[in-house]
């Protein structure tokens, strides 16, 4: 549905702005229904001045002083980014945790899905193959040889899902010494034992590089090498790999969906190309699925360092306890001191499409991010690839960049992404599968094969929060049941892994 | 060839080491032609003291210490990585730059290869479809399209040698403006100028990304960018990708060779899984053919700073004036505070496949691979993924990880990599043939179908490093022209690209 009048919308009592929700944006003279009336046009998703804000006054959204007012901004005029002055990051060291009172929630009884159970107790929601790598130099034998497994191998095991080679950038060439090597290795190592590949582990190797496979391997009793320089050659090697993924399709082969309770869900949450919308309708409408989540038992993570490090004074109440708030501090701190070592602060994040989108900052971008965590507790905060040991709400501590968090968030161990969008990106991953929610209808409507959900209903009228967040959470139960697929999965949209790498290489 | 007879190999005439050649290593009590006995078992490519080196002393090899003996090491007896203490580094501020005298060497003419001429004045020895990305956003979509431009459009241009989706990690989710991101930019940026590429450019963007497609573009008359946000969903994405790269495979299908004078050749020299026979055979062999290349007048690059640092006062001498030696001190000095800020040093060169090849350091491995160079004068010093403004001998700085410096050197131009190994990687580029060179004839008889030129020949007594580096000369000349293919073509080895960033990520 196309809006027939003028909207906007005003996300807290406190706020000074609203955010234009007519597509193509209005023109200087609109009047809306209260009677307020705009002065300049203002683009879709752009903020307009419900008030005079004189220069230096605080411009507030969310609640939140967004950034402070550069010029006079006289009431009813749209707030362009370069009127925005960015307001100093909260200082992580002079805060203090206090725990917030966040009412007890109803459990979600009963609530099931029917998924693959793993060897290691954890579930699956897609039975496939997955061939890892120590290092980049196995990765161009690997190609060859997974597509000969695909061509002539899959066609034999109609109830294995896929081949997914884990190739990465990581294994030798790099300082594998440096104090932050630790995040790579880490990642790798828990990549190898993803939920969605059934505990079976197969890695080709080179033989001399510097990641050990058997940091890889971990002790898992089914692990294969494959160690392409004890192997006669190219053919021989290819040949190999072949030989050796058989036996694991034939017993990924024989595996069947069974029913599992919604608690042995681990859902990641993400966002890429947001606009000033995804803080009004889509991000809010993951973080009731989240909040349903949380009461089914779930595990869901929320991420991106550079998108949450403005609003960590709203998110420490939320921590569980003090030890909890403690790790959420010092992620903030890891990444603040990773980004002023490269020349850079907090404010390399936003991107053009952001701003056209009418983020004027990071600021404003990062209180529309974390609406994603919903409501609930924070009951424990990872490094980046870490596993959680906690269920409930997970703060996974990692870079917002779109790849290296899915990867991450693959290594944490989730199955399944919801990743919202404003924008609009066709993103994918091979390993699990990724519902888009996008933040208007406009980008739905341009993108009837790319978006799963339109969260853009909900600034129309036609939806609310509280449907879409409720049509997340089914659509979550069906896509991990094998019900339903995403369009990333028809289609089959797969980016490629990211390691994070802090540490040089060599 | 296997020797018949124990065979040991010194460098220098002031080395009191010498390698053991013979495969399988040599047994304690073997006694050599001179009379030289074994005190213990050595492995093949392993050192051998020549003399009773006393504690403290240093161990000489290529005429320069490569370490000091932790331990009294008798006469005969292996020298061990755990005997070898690690020699400071040479400290790049005291370094004072003097000429050295390097002989003219007369001119190769008349030497022609059979190459593709680019509107740029460049030369192509392939014939690709290169489609580029400003953002991994566009990665899984180019994918899907590059597929059925292979099996739909490909067959019907045979004189185009295929596609390549130029994928990387790099365009958004970055610190764009950190001091250090002039890197990655520069380095995508130059690979859409490749001249394999036939000065085609198609490029996928996303639409909201930081790095901007017009960055990447850099006015070239004959761009074309399909912008995936502004089409209507996948289906009609993949369509536009695919519709746009026909009219390119048209003007590239009429392309055909012409005669170039071999001073058109851009040729980067990388080492992989080196040992210590690296430096003995195969790199002097390559070294031997970067001398012709020079002569022919041709560019040549050699990279890698880990594997220079320690061999930079060699270097230096050899630089054509003392600005050229300043920008290579430069080089040395922007490593050292990289590796520095991540915790590590130099040291964190050198793999267990180095060390288990013979390689005790990373001034042992430096002294091997500097000899790649050859002899001539170094011209120019180039920042990674700098394109070269002169001929002849070219210092391109880059990190020494292979896919990082293949990677940089593709965006410095090169239109083919001479890469050389002594443990074994089956490394490829996509966008360039690579020759392979072994350092030992037990990995050239293990690997008949991806090594190209066995330079162990070299410490048999069947060859030469003249005759090899010649064999090298020629097969440059012959793949060049198409007329010959390398096995990594064969087989078509890919390896990923990996853009180098040394700025954070957001």
């Amino acid at each position: 549905m196309t809006l027939n009048k003028p909207l906007k919308i005003k996300m807290q009592e406190a706020d000074n702005v609203a955010v234009i929700a007519n597509e193509g944006g209005l023109k200087a003279g609109t009047v809306f229904e209260d009677g307020f009336t705009l002065t300049t046009d203002v683009p879709q998703a752009h903020k307009a001045a419900l008030v005079d804000i004189p220069k230096g006054r605080g411009i507030v959204r969310y609640g939140q002083i967004i950034g402070y007012a550069k010029k006079d901004i006289p009431k009813g005029s749209w707030i362009d980014e370069s009127l925005v002055g960015l307001p100093p990051a909260v200082d992580v060291h002079q805060l203090v945790y206090k725990q917030a009172e966040i009412p007890a929630r109803e459990p979600l009884k009963g609530l099931t899905f029917q998924g693959y159970k793993n060897p290691d107790g954890s579930v699956g929601v897609l039975n496939l193959l997955g061939i890892h790598t120590s290092v980049q130099c196995t990765a161009g034998v690997l190609d060859l040889a997974v597509k000969k497994i695909r061509e002539e191998l899959l066609p034999k095991y109609p109830h294995v899902d896929g081949v997914v080679a884990l190739k990465h950038a990581y294994g030798c060439g790099v300082a594998i010494n440096a104090p932050e090597a630790k995040v790579p290795i880490r990642t790798i190592k828990n990549l190898a034992k993803h939920p969605n590949l059934g505990g079976e582990l197969l890695i080709v190797s080179l033989g001399c590089e510097k990641l050990r496979p058997e940091v890889v391997i971990d002790g898992n009793p089914r692990a294969v090498e494959i160690v392409l320089q004890d192997k006669a050659g190219m053919a021989a090697s290819v040949a190999a790999i072949v030989k050796a993924a058989e036996p694991i399709l034939e017993r990924l082969n024989k595996r069947t969906r069974v029913t599992c309770p919604a608690a042995d869900l681990v859902i990641g949450l993400q966002c890429g190309g947001s606009d000033a919308f995804s803080g009004v309708t889509s991000n809010p409408a993951v973080g009731y699925a989240a909040d349903l989540l949380e009461r089914a038992g779930a595990t869901v993570m929320f991420s991106e360092v550079t998108e949450v490090r403005d609003g960590v004074d709203r998110l420490l109440p939320r921590c569980a306890n003090a030890k909890v708030g403690k790790r959420l501090l010092e992620e903030m701190q890891w990444y603040d001191n990773y980004l002023t070592m490269g020349g850079v602060d907090r404010a390399a994040n936003t991107t053009p499409g952001n701003k056209k989108g009418g983020l004027s900052n990071i600021v404003e971008k990062a209180m529309g991010s974390i609406i994603k965590s919903g409501t609930g507790t924070i009951n424990e905060v990872l490094s980046p690839a870490e596993r959680p040991t906690k269920k409930g709400l997970i703060y996974a501590a990692t870079p917002a960049s779109d790849f290296v968090c899915g990867t991450c968030q693959l290594a944490s161990g989730i199955q399944m992404q919801v990743f919202t969008t404003g924008r609009g990106t066709p993103y994918g991953l091979a390993m699990a599968p990724v519902i888009k929610v996008c933040s208007r209808s406009a980008v739905a409507k341009h993108w009837p094969d790319i978006i799963d959900v339109n969260a853009g209903r909900i600034a129309e009228g036609d939806a609310t929060i509280e449907s879409v967040g409720k049509e997340i959470f089914a659509l979550i139960l069906a896509v991990a049941s094998g019900e339903k697929q995403t369009w990333a999965q028809k289609w089959k949209i797969y980016n490629d892994l990211c390691v994070f790498n802090p540490a040089p290489i060599t």
